[in-house]
C-alpha cells in the first residue's frame, strides 16, 4: 500500500504542474510508476530514466497546452512515439513530463494524385501502409521497427531502402511543431520544392524533440513498383562484397536495398531461422521497377558481383522467397540475441564514404575480435552505413567497458574517414560525446539555435547537446 | 574629373572600414562605380542598388577577415557569385560590402568512388562538369544560367532536371560557411546520410546569404547515364499535357526532365529559333538510363501521352536532335524578349501540388490575357513548378503595376492551392511580402534564427525577412 502510494507520487517540485495537467487531461495524465517506467526507456541498452508524469495527448492544441504549462514551470518535455529509438532519445534525464503521442493516430489526408499525405505524429509506418493499400501507393522508409512517423521524423530515421528512397530528411515535406513556448507552427508544405525562406522542416527533422514536439507530418509517397525482385549473393571476401556495392552505385543502378551481413551475422540468422546461407560475407538486394527494369537491374548486379568473386547469385522473384529473405534480415536482432542467450543487444551505427566502407568494417571486425566481445555486423551498405550489435550483459561493467571501447574506436575511425558518428540511430544520450569531434565549431552554432528556440532548455534536455 | 572622383568615393560612414579592407586586400578591393554597379544588380528586373565597395576574396580565411571587419563596423555583407539570381538577392539595399567569390574557383577534391566532390563557392556548374568530363560523372542541377555553385547553394537552385535528381537541397552534402562574426564552420560531411545533430547544411542552403557566406560546397555527383534520349509531344489542351505528367510521375517512371511550354512560349521559340513545333501546349521530355531502360521510359510515356490526346510524340535519340531541342528550351528567355522588342524580362515562379497545376496555370493564363500583359509560361512540371516571363518596360509604371497584379494574384492562387510563392527563384527582395501569408507564425521562427546567428543584421540585410 505504502509502495503503491509512493509509486504514483511525483516529485514534490512538480506537484503544481501535475495538478494543472490533471485538470487539462483528467485520466489521460498518468503518474503510475509502471507507465512512467515504460516511457523512460527506449529499445536500446540505455538505462531507464523515468519522467514524473506521462501525458497522453490527442490533439496539437493539447500538446501546445501541455508545453505551455511545462514552460510556465520550466520543466522538461519529452515526446514519445513508440519508444523504439536506439540511443536513449526518450530518457527523462531530468524528469519532467513525457508526452505520449500514440493516441494521435489520424491519417489526415492522402493526396493520391500528388503522392503525398498528412498524418498525426502517432501513426506508425505500417498503419500508414495498410491504409494506403488500395491506392497503389506506399511510404518506403523502413527502419525495422514499426515506429511512429512523428518519431521517425524527429530522429531522421531511414533503414534498408534509403539507398533508393532517401531518409526521412528527403521524405518529410512539412511538419506541425509545438515550440518550447507552446506556439504552433507549420513548416514546409505540399509543393514538391520551395525556396521560400529557411528550411525549418529539415531543422526539426532529426532534432530529436530538442527544438519542439512534432505533432503532424506531411510525407512523400511513392507508387508501388510494378515488379519487386530480390537476390542474395555470397562473397569470399568482404572487400569483394563492398566493391560490388560501389560499382553498383557508381553505375547508377537504382537498387532499392543492398544489405551486407558479415559471417557472424549470417551464422546467427542461419541458426535462428534454420536457413543454410553459406557462412560468408553476403549481400541481400532488392530491385524495384517495371518487370523488364527490375530484371535488368538484377542481371547487371549479378554480372558485377561475379566480377568481384560473388557466388550463388540467387534471384528471388516470388513474393514468398522474398519475404523469407527479408524476414531473415529483419530477424537479425533476435537471431543475434540467440547467439548468446541471456544477453542484451546494444545496437550502434556509423556511416562512412562508401570507398572507406570495407576498410572501416574490416578494422572494426578485427577490433571486435581482439577485444573479445561478440558483435555481428550488418550494413545498409549502399549508403555506407553499418551497424554493430554488441551482445552484452549491462550488469557486467568490465564487458560494457570493452564494448564501449570498440564503439568509441569505431566512431573515431569513421570520423577520420570523413564519416559520421551515426548514420541513422541519432544522438540521444549515446552519441553526444562525439559531436564535438564531428562538428567542431558547428556544434556551437547548433547550441545557438537551440537557445534561440528553447532558452530555458525544457525540450528533451540532455539530448544531442548540453546547454 | 569631379564625376570620376565622386564615382570612387565611398559614403563617408564607411571610410574606416574601407581603409581597413584596402589594407587587407589591396587592389582586390574596388570602389569604382562601374564595379559597384555591376555588383548591385542581378539578372532580374529588380533595380540596381550598389554596395559601397566590392571585395574580391580568394580564400575562406579572407572572407572571414572581411566579415570580421564588417561586423566591427556593423556594415552589410553581400555575397556575390555570378549575379544570375532572379529576385534581387544581390541588391545592396543598405550599401555595405559586396564579397565577390568568383575568384574562389578551386575544385578541391573529386571522390570518384564516392560520387562526391568539394569545390570553392565561385566554381560554376559548367566548369565543374567540364572538369568531371573524363570521370564518367556529372553534376546534374541545371538552373539555366552558368551560376556559381556557392550561389546555387545559397539560393537553393534547381531547374529542369530536379524531378529526377532533386534540388540543391538534396545535393549539397556539406558547406563551409563564414558566420556573421567571422567564425568559420563546416557543416555536413561526406557520409551519404547522418543523424548526428541539427541539419545545419539545409539551414544555410536557401538562406540567400542572410545567415552566412558560403565559401565551399560538398556536392553529390552522378554517373553519366549510359543512354539519354529526349522526346517532344504536343497536346490540344493544357489539361491533357498536365495529366500526362501526373500519370508519368505516379507511375514512378524516372523521367529526368519534363518541361511544359504554353502556346505563347512555343510561338516565341519557333519565331526565335526558326523551328516549327505545333503552336500548342507542349511537353519536352528527357530520359536517362540504360539503353533499354531509357527506351522503355520513352515508350511508357508515349503511351500515356496518347491516352491524353498527345500527338506527334517525337522521340530524339541522337545527341544533335536532343541538343537542338534543349537549346530551344534554354533560349526561351531570349525568344521571349524577341516577342516584344525593347522589353525587359521579369521572371517569376511559383510551385503547386501537381494535381492543381493545370488549374493554376490556366487561371494564371486567363489573368495574364485579361490584364493585358505579355507573359509566356514554361514549367518544370514534374515538380509542379512554373514560370512566367513578363515582357515589360520597367519605366512604364502602369504596365509594371499590371504585371505586379498578375504576379501577386498568381502567388496567392498558388498559396491557396497548398503551394509556395517560389519554387526555385528564392525570395530576395521580390517575394518577401508573401512570406507571412505562406508561413504564418513560422516566419517569426525564421526571424528568431536569423537574430540568433546575425544579431546585428549585417548578412545580406533586407532579403528574405525584415528584422
Amino acid at each position: 500500500m505504502a509502495q503503491a502510494a509512493q509509486d504514483t507520487t511525483p516529485t514534490l517540485t512538480d506537484e503544481p504542474l501535475i495538478a494543472a495537467l490533471r485538470v487539462l487531461l483528467g485520466e489521460r495524465l498518468s503518474t503510475a510508476r509502471a507507465v512512467r517506467e515504460h516511457h523512460g526507456k527506449d529499445a536500446s541498452y540505455h538505462a531507464m530514466e523515468m519522467p514524473d508524469a506521462v501525458a497522453f495527448a490527442e490533439t496539437t492544441e493539447e500538446v501546445s497546452a501541455i508545453v505551455k504549462l511545462c514552460a510556465q514551470y520550466k520543466r522538461p518535455v519529452i515526446a514519445f512515439g513508440t519508444g523504439t529509438s536506439l540511443e536513449g532519445q526518450v530518457q527523462a534525464t531530468q524528469g519532467g513530463v513525457c508526452i505520449d503521442l500514440s493516441g494521435m493516430r489520424a491519417i489526415l489526408e492522402v493526396n493520391e494524385a500528388d503522392l503525398d499525405c498528412r498524418v498525426q505524429a502517432g501513426v506508425t509506418r505500417k498503419t500508414l501502409n495498410t491504409h494506403l493499400r488500395d491506392t497503389g501507393l506506399f511510404f518506403p522508409i523502413d527502419p525495422g521497427a514499426d515506429a511512429s512517423l512523428g518519431g521517425m521524423a524527429a530522429t531522421s530515421a531511414s533503414g534498408t531502402n534509403a539507398v533508393r528512397y532517401g531518409t526521412m530528411r528527403e521524405n518529410v515535406m512539412g511538419l506541425t511543431v509545438v515550440l518550447a513556448d507552446g506556439r504552433v507552427i507549420r513548416t514546409g508544405g505540399r509543393a514538391r520544392k520551395s525556396s521560400a525562406g529557411y528550411d525549418l522542416t529539415r531543422l526539426f527533422v532529426g532534432s530529436e524533440g530538442t527544438l519542439g514536439v512534432i505533432t503532424e507530418v506531411q510525407l512523400r509517397l511513392y507508387g508501388i513498383p510494378e515488379a519487386i525482385t530480390a537476390a542474395v549473393c555470397s562473397f569470399d571476401t568482404l572487400a569483394g562484397a563492398v566493391d560490388t556495392v560501389i560499382l553498383t552505385i557508381q553505375s547508377g543502378i537504382p537498387v532499392a536495398r543492398i544489405e551486407l551481413l558479415d559471417e557472424l551475422q549470417v551464422k546467427a540468422i542461419n541458426d535462428y531461422a534454420k536457413l543454410d546461407y553459406p557462412v560468408k560475407p553476403t549481400l541481400f538486394f532488392e530491385f524495384h521497377g517495371t518487370e523488364a527494369g527490375a530484371r535488368e537491374q538484377a542481371e547487371l548486379v549479378g554480372e558485377i558481383a561475379k566480377d568481384y568473386g560473388g557466388t550463388n547469385f540467387n534471384w528471388a522473384t516470388h513474393q514468398e522467397d522474398r519475404s523469407k529473405l527479408w524476414q531473415a534480415r529483419h530477424d537479425a536482432y533476435f537471431a543475434n540475441l540467440a547467439l548468446k542467450p541471456g544477453s542484451q543487444g546494444w545496437a550502434t551505427d556509423v556511416c562512412v564514404p562508401i570507398s572507406r566502407l570495407a576498410e572501416c568494417i574490416l578494422e572494426t571486425r578485427k577490433d571486435i575480435d581482439e577485444t573479445g566481445v561478440l558483435a555481428p555486423i550488418v550494413g545498409h551498405v549502399g549508403d555506407g552505413n553499418f551497424h554493430l550489435t554488441f551482445l552484452i550483459d549491462p550488469d557486467d561493467p568490465e564487458e560494457m567497458a570493452r564494448a564501449e571501447g570498440v564503439n568509441e574506436r569505431m566512431v573515431m575511425r569513421a570520423l577520420a574517414m570523413g564519416g559520421t558518428c551515426t548514420g541513422e540511430h541519432g544522438v540521444g544520450t549515446g552519441k553526444m560525446r562525439f559531436l564535438q569531434a564531428e562538428h567542431g565549431e558547428a556544434l556551437a552554432v547548433m547550441r545557438q539555435l537551440k537557445l534561440a528556440l528553447d532558452p530555458d532548455n525544457i525540450m528533451n534536455p540532455g539530448k544531442i547537446l548540453t546547454i
